[in-house]
């Protein structure tokens, strides 16, 4: 027992030596993150920005991995001379008991973006102060599933809580531009002065969404910004929106988790695009 | 520091002796849950239907309570008596550092609902083996927030599970009808004979569900049947729907988190109720 945890205790020195190693001096994408699951491991080797420093997986979960990075027209010798076999019980320390199935790499975040880089981006997600790494990761994923070219954040996100992103992400981080901004309101307006529509959701707002979407002008870039549970989206935010509106519950629960209401909204995106509403 | 660890698990050991003075030889809702959160804690108290034991509260939480019955035009009375004040840290242990917002009910578990007292319901959502409480709870949110009248589920939650599942659901537990059945292939059938459309989603079927809702006629009931991610529904599960469908998402993930799923899906029935779309 002692000998085991001792084992797992040297096993995250080595991680944590690797990962310190590979902090250089460069700007943006120095830090490391660690990313666990199959499509979220697959999903980062098979994107060439992302850079690679170790993979630690199990025999089985490397045959499969392999097989997902084909899938997604990626090259898995990225991995050459990177891979470390280990067994589920070493990973489960890495990972913090998440659910890792069996492979977790160790890669540097991704170059930061900024918000110029995705002016060519028909359709963005913005969250204002949305943190919680599950709910972004759904909403992520949710994202690139209904056509969403970039999300666009006011937070940053520890190591640890960007594994678990990465996880709920389901693969998603590595296809989406993912930019990080000090200043929403800013970052808004640099939206709005590059052919945007920007449209905030408020439970207060009088103009529901489905009149909102059958309006729009589609040619015209869209993002659409969500707020926290609770606290909504902030006042400067607000203000910055080029036009508000509130999802409509039939039911007496009037708000939805904000992974769903954002889901919901992109599908509504998606119905107008394809003619059937609007 | 041990003094306070010890007071922590005398508290514990109260509640527990609590519950299991309370767990009579009744069937069905004989079981105990902790509701913890102002949304669900208020929601079971303006549920007639739920029987209370204790609330554990802080000051402050007890005055937001009190509020938020009264919006759900629930009777704040019903928690004479049972109320003990508390300090956030008491909570924090018996919520087991979930987030309770000052606020843990131990309740009694609602009395079990059979298949045959939801024939009624004109829209139901089925979960076959889906149990992550996180999901669950998310599903009932959007169910209640939606206008689907019940939720039929494969497996039940352990009282802790059960406490995120009510926290999660944001109040939704206590403003829908859930049936736990142990044969699900049967209760679909008993759906179908009982004038259900019983429509399930499987990402291998060929009819995209915009066709199948477009076509619905809404004067029909319809239950939604939804699987496990990775695994789907079921064999036995999919020979028992009248209907098969799939979602498409037109990005390079082809799949969403369920509930954000669920949402998605229950949206469209929306606007197909309101005339939106077919």
């Amino acid at each position: 027992m002692t000998k085991n945890r001792s084992q797992k205790q040297k096993k995250a020195r080595q991680v944590n030596a690797a990962e310190t190693a590979h902090r250089g001096g460069r700007k943006g994408g120095d830090e490391t993150v660690r990313i666990f699951g199959i499509h979220a491991v697959a999903s980062a080797v098979a994107n060439p920005r992302r850079e690679l420093i170790r993979l630690h997986a199990t025999t089985n979960a490397q045959g499969r991995l392999v097989e997902e990075i084909h899938k997604l027209k990626g090259d898995p010798s990225r991995l050459d001379g990177l891979v470390e076999t280990a067994n589920p019980k070493d990973i489960d320390t890495m990972a913090r008991d998440a659910v890792h199935q069996g492979a977790l790499l160790v890669a540097r975040n991704l170059p930061a973006l900024d918000i110029s880089d995705i002016y060519d981006c028909k359709l963005v997600v913005v969250l204002d102060q949305i943190t919680d790494p599950h709910n972004v990761g759904a909403i992520i994923r949710s994202s690139v599933a209904l056509g969403a070219e970039a999300i666009i954040m006011t937070g940053r996100h520890s190591p640890e809580e960007s594994g678990i992103l990465a996880k709920t992400a389901s693969g998603g981080l590595d296809m989406i531009s993912m930019v990080s901004v000090p200043n929403l309101a800013r970052a808004l307006d640099d939206l709005a002065d590059n052919s945007f529509d920007v449209i905030g959701f408020d439970s207060e707002e009088s103009e529901p969404f489905e009149k909102v979407i059958a309006a729009q002008d589609m040619d015209r870039h869209l993002a659409l910004v969500f707020g926290s549970e609770g606290k909504g989206i902030r006042r400067l935010t607000r203000e910055k929106c080029t036009a508000l509106t509130r999802l409509d519950m039939p039911g007496p629960i009037k708000s939805l988790n904000v992974s769903n209401a954002v889901a919901m909204t992109l599908y509504a995106c998606q119905l107008k695009r394809d003619g059937v509403i609007g």
